[in-house]
């Protein structure tokens, strides 16, 4: 399988420190310690086993590589320079760090080629490359070996292991026996303090082993020993994690070993020391030939493959399901759908919480669209994320469509990005809305990479009851709208719902987080020959002649501002109701059709919230707001609803004070 | 030292059984399964090992009960009613989770008395309890056997340990080797979607036992083998995990063992079936007197444990230490301190970066009280959290000040949740801005439960620089803003950090955050006679005549304020300067005050993060915001600067604009 093995193969490793340490020291920052630490194990690995090809970095049967410790970006640079991407020119290597680079300190997905998910917060990586291989293996189950049939090579570090996103990625890669996951650790013992001792004292074999992952452990610079545990981890059918013994910073022979290589530059005289040290004569950035033909060769052999591929894709019977599969959603099929669906809804004027509304909108998007991937973080019953007939993928059958996440809100969320990233599936996954918190790195990094990833958080409001404060998010939709790239939706009935999950799942570079009543909600909208909630906020209710008061609100208190203007109205006021289902598509519109929206009337905003994000958007010195200003309480829902003076009453007293002032 | 073994005992259990059944049903709402399954296993712990005096709930030596399974929060009502707190009458039992009770969904710290934190998201109780038994035994270091002597119980759920936290947790305890920490796990094999078998198969007691801990499993029904693992526990210096094989739901008869007894109540049907399977005859909430009396001699128990601790505190040389730790800091020598600080500032005038400023700020604050405990998530050299002759808290030894709590923000967090709720000790640690995302979770319980925790959060911004989008915060500080009870500061200078400092250190109930830069800033400040940044934001430099502008800026832009406002005079116009460290405390102050501090001149807002929360408090419609409107990018910071249009010039030619428009 190998071309080029022995000294040749070392001189691949050597070029990688070299390019390391040169770029880390013209950009005066950056971290050079892992890339020479991991060097051997990642020449290795793509010298004798990645198959890529550069030329078509998009080839869904490639080897995906998962740089978890992103903080060794100049590994991936330095690799997929010699590679030959077309991106990746040595200018780029020289210009490491620097504003307009694709070399940014962290490697970023759609910011160069061959970078297959961002990574940098540590965790993340090793925890969407689970997700990477789930998919492989989801779609390996529907189109068989011949189409489907790659691995998912992570290299991780202490961090990754340390941080807790890595317990519940392991323990689901584990459960769900993913064989095609391979982990390559950076066994370097050595962290920003100091040494792992500092802080650790975990058995990392072990632990993997007790979730049911396949062990080695190799000195991580010897480069047989890693070809071989390779070889074993991919004849094993369960995840592997391959512990690489290494001396961080390799080949710095004063520095080596020690957390001063981590994240610096190694200086004019230990870089001289290195090259010397490592038999390396050539000028910074500049490489001989017969390694980077070397390198080239690995691309060769991808490009091999991939031809074979794509013959075996045009033979086959499956070549348009895949294709399929592969490209955005059905946008025409699902708007009729969506578009049926809401005339049904506006005829029968179901009364039932969003979060029930989700399911039905679900089971018209699941029947339009085949490669939908429904789950939840244990809250199945809770979320309606399960549609009818969808059986749950296991480790023994990976053919169906639901996903048992376990109690796992960050683990879910950054599998879901790793499986919208593989392609071929679109994920979407349920928790609370409270807990948006524990998955929130992998929301932001989802919206940074932008992945078309769905997130379903229900029970979203004090309107939850009982459970209480921990449970009630206040400011999780303020916390969740500051995320740039995301949009949040907080539907008012079950034809908003519907339409909110047609923009979410035809948004093509942005995650969604669908924000959903637990309590009933009465169907307020007719349907209508467009989206309505595309427009982010628009008139549900215009009056008869000038309006005296404009209501804006969200979600379940849509309904609550219609019975204030049903008040409003028998006291001779004329009050319009604003819906505003999702505050970013608004703020995208121009001015004046936001103005035409709200009006010149004082303003009341209503939102079982924290009024952050509304000024300034709905609100001017002066509007009202009628929703939370700290923590909830545990009581039956409509009860804390009338303790904290969301009511329609409250509304009309304030619409009345608003009119008054105005006057 | 068990007063009551037997068939007693059994009745006592029964009695958590039958409390927690006939609660959920008055709520019609709630948690059975964990209460009724546990019954034993906490009736055990509490009979026979507890120390604890319901007269005196605050009692520094009493051991400490963390019901991580908050859900089960009707096994905590039910057990501190039995045992006699006098804010837990069945009054209170009647009235579960009902508006204005003590009996929460969950069990909320500080709203009833016997409760040592708030649980219910998942994986927070056994986390924060780490913190409780590392201040315990860094308090044994301090104070000797004779005044600090207690226990750290926990119980927790699958759901608990399925929590990425659990992770950070327990590897931070087992490498701390925090023997007074003993884990009662409720192994009952039932989530929420189901068997565990749906979504895990990790070995959880090897997995525990790869983190150093001592390990046992028992039935969780048989009452002697619970006690003979909780003494064996006590036994061993490690921290221990007990698990406890249950049946959920235990003693309904025809639902146990179901996932369907986890969280709705039973029905009346079972109900009565289970009083006649539990031999049970009483009417709902009504207890027999000997069941009673059994449970309070566990309080009798505890009330001369604590009489005789008063006393051998009395008679200590170490009394006036151990009072002083335990009562809040302070305030007027940190005052002096602080003031004589600043005006060495005011001299001095350093241009550093406000991380290196709060490590000046750290030196004179950790001389000034003797119980500050630094720390970092293993990013000490980068957080400035560590002060001279600061050593470390280890295993072997407990007497130091600084703790390595690992690459674990979250963990970090949530433990010093919990070394503030022991007592004695008050807990600060460091990491970057951009990971407050990780530790979230803990941030919000903290400010949910008003644990005066301060969270050191360095490299604020795009300032940081190369590191990138995935490091840079630009929603972070919004979104922190957004939890209800948390202090917000982005200090400009030294001197504000300093003042930062004292706020956080006297804030009784409220957990800080501090933002701090990477970059160098210059001392803009003056020394005062008080501390401005208390409040929130004020005029750093006022206009000779009518303003024609007003910048307000935060942190690093104030600098950038200032010399825009030095352009301007130029220009001849005339632009004041508001530094506004904290929008809480701005946010407070009557409207009077807040507009006497912003003029009606237009106005500018200035912070290199994203304009969420600027709207409303400081920028009215046709006011300008010079700020982010998406991700950063990986370049160094004053390119970034530049780039996104954070300048100098970008205000001064927004300031023309707007007074242009203005006039």
């Amino acid at each position: 399988m190998a071309p080029v093995h022995s000294d040749q193969e070392a001189a691949m490793a050597t070029a990688i420190r070299v390019l390391a340490m040169d770029a880390v020291e013209a950009a005066k920052s950056g971290h050079p310690g892992a890339p020479m630490g991991m060097a051997d194990v990642a020449t290795v690995l793509f010298n004798r086993f990645m198959r890529i090809d550069p030329s078509d970095d998009k080839w869904p049967d490639r080897d995906r590589f998962v740089m978890s410790a992103g903080h060794g970006s100049m590994l991936v640079y330095a690799i997929n320079h010699m590679l030959g991407y077309d991106d990746m020119g040595m200018d780029q290597l020289r210009a490491f760090r620097q504003l307009g680079s694709r070399t940014a300190g962290h490697p970023e997905y759609g910011h160069a080629k061959g970078i297959e998910t961002t990574t940098g917060p540590l965790g993340q990586g090793i925890s969407t490359a689970v997700g990477m291989a789930l998919a492989e293996r989801m779609m390996n189950a529907r189109f068989g070996d011949d189409l489907v049939d790659h691995w998912t090579y992570v290299i991780c570090g202490d961090g990754c292991l340390m941080e807790g996103i890595s317990h519940e990625a392991i323990d689901f890669a584990g459960h769900q026996r993913l064989g095609r996951l391979i982990v390559l650790w950076d066994d370097n013992r050595i962290t920003i303090d100091g040494g792992t001792g500092l802080s650790t004292s975990t058995d990392q074999q072990a632990r993997f082993a007790t979730s049911g992952w396949h062990v080695q452990a190799v000195d991580g610079h010897d480069r047989e020993a890693v070809a071989a545990a390779i070889t074993a981890a991919r004849q094993d059918d369960r995840p592997s994690l391959i512990a690489c013994r290494t001396v961080i910073g390799y080949g710095a022979p004063n520095k080596q070993g020690s957390h001063d290589v981590h994240g610096a530059p190694l200086g004019a005289a230990e870089i001289a020391a290195a090259r010397a040290h490592l038999g390396w004569t050539y000028e910074p950035f500049a490489l001989p030939q017969e390694i980077l033909d070397s390198w080239r060769s690995v691309s060769a052999r991808g490009a091999k493959a991939r031809l074979a591929w794509q013959e075996r894709l045009n033979r086959s019977p499956l070549k348009a399901d895949v294709t399929a599969s592969l490209t955005a959603p059905a946008a025409i099929q699902l708007r009729q759908a969506i578009a049926a669906f809401c005339q049904t809804l506006a005829n029968d004027r179901p009364k039932v919480a969003t979060r029930k509304s989700s399911e039905m909108a679900l089971e018209v998007v699941n029947a339009v669209l085949p490669n939908t991937v429904g789950g939840s973080a244990d809250l199945t019953g809770s979320n309606n994320t399960r549609t009818k007939g969808m059986t749950a993928v296991t480790a023994a059958d990976r053919t169906g469509r639901y996903i048992h996440y376990g109690i796992r809100e960050h683990g879910m969320a950054a599998a879901m990005n790793g499986i919208a990233l593989h392609g071929g599936l679109i994920p979407y996954g349920g928790t609370f809305l409270a807990f948006s918190d524990y998955s929130r790195p992998a929301i932001r990094l989802g919206a940074l990479m932008g992945v078309p990833v769905i997130h379903v958080m229900t029970h979203d409001s004090i309107g939850l009851g009982e459970d209480g404060p921990t449970h009630q998010p206040v400011e999780h939709v303020a916390a969740l709208r500051a995320i740039p790239n995301v949009l949040v939706f907080r539907p008012a009935d079950a034809i908003e719902t519907a339409e909110a999950w047609e923009i979410a799942l035809t948004a093509p570079r942005t995650p969604s987080v669908l924000c959903l009543s637990r309590q009933n909600l009465p169907t307020v909208r007719d349907a209508a020959p467009e989206n309505l909630t595309r427009q982010g906020a628009y008139v549900l209710r215009d009056t008869d002649g000038p309006r005296d008061v404009t209501l804006i609100a969200t979600g379940s208190e849509v309904e609550l501002a219609l019975a204030a203007s049903d008040m409003l109205a028998g006291q001779g006021l004329r009050a319009a109701v604003v819906s505003a289902p999702c505050f970013e598509l608004f703020a995208a519109r121009p001015a004046e059709e936001r103005e035409a929206v709200l009006g010149q009337a004082p303003r009341i905003g209503i939102e079982a919230l924290i009024r952050q994000g509304w000024d300034g958007l709905f609100l001017r010195p002066g509007d009202g707001f009628i929703g939370m200003t700290g923590f909830g309480a545990s009581a039956p829902a409509p009860e804390l609803y009338r303790h904290f003076g969301i009511t329609t009453d409250a509304t009309a007293e304030l619409a009345n004070q608003l009119i008054r002032g105005g006057k």
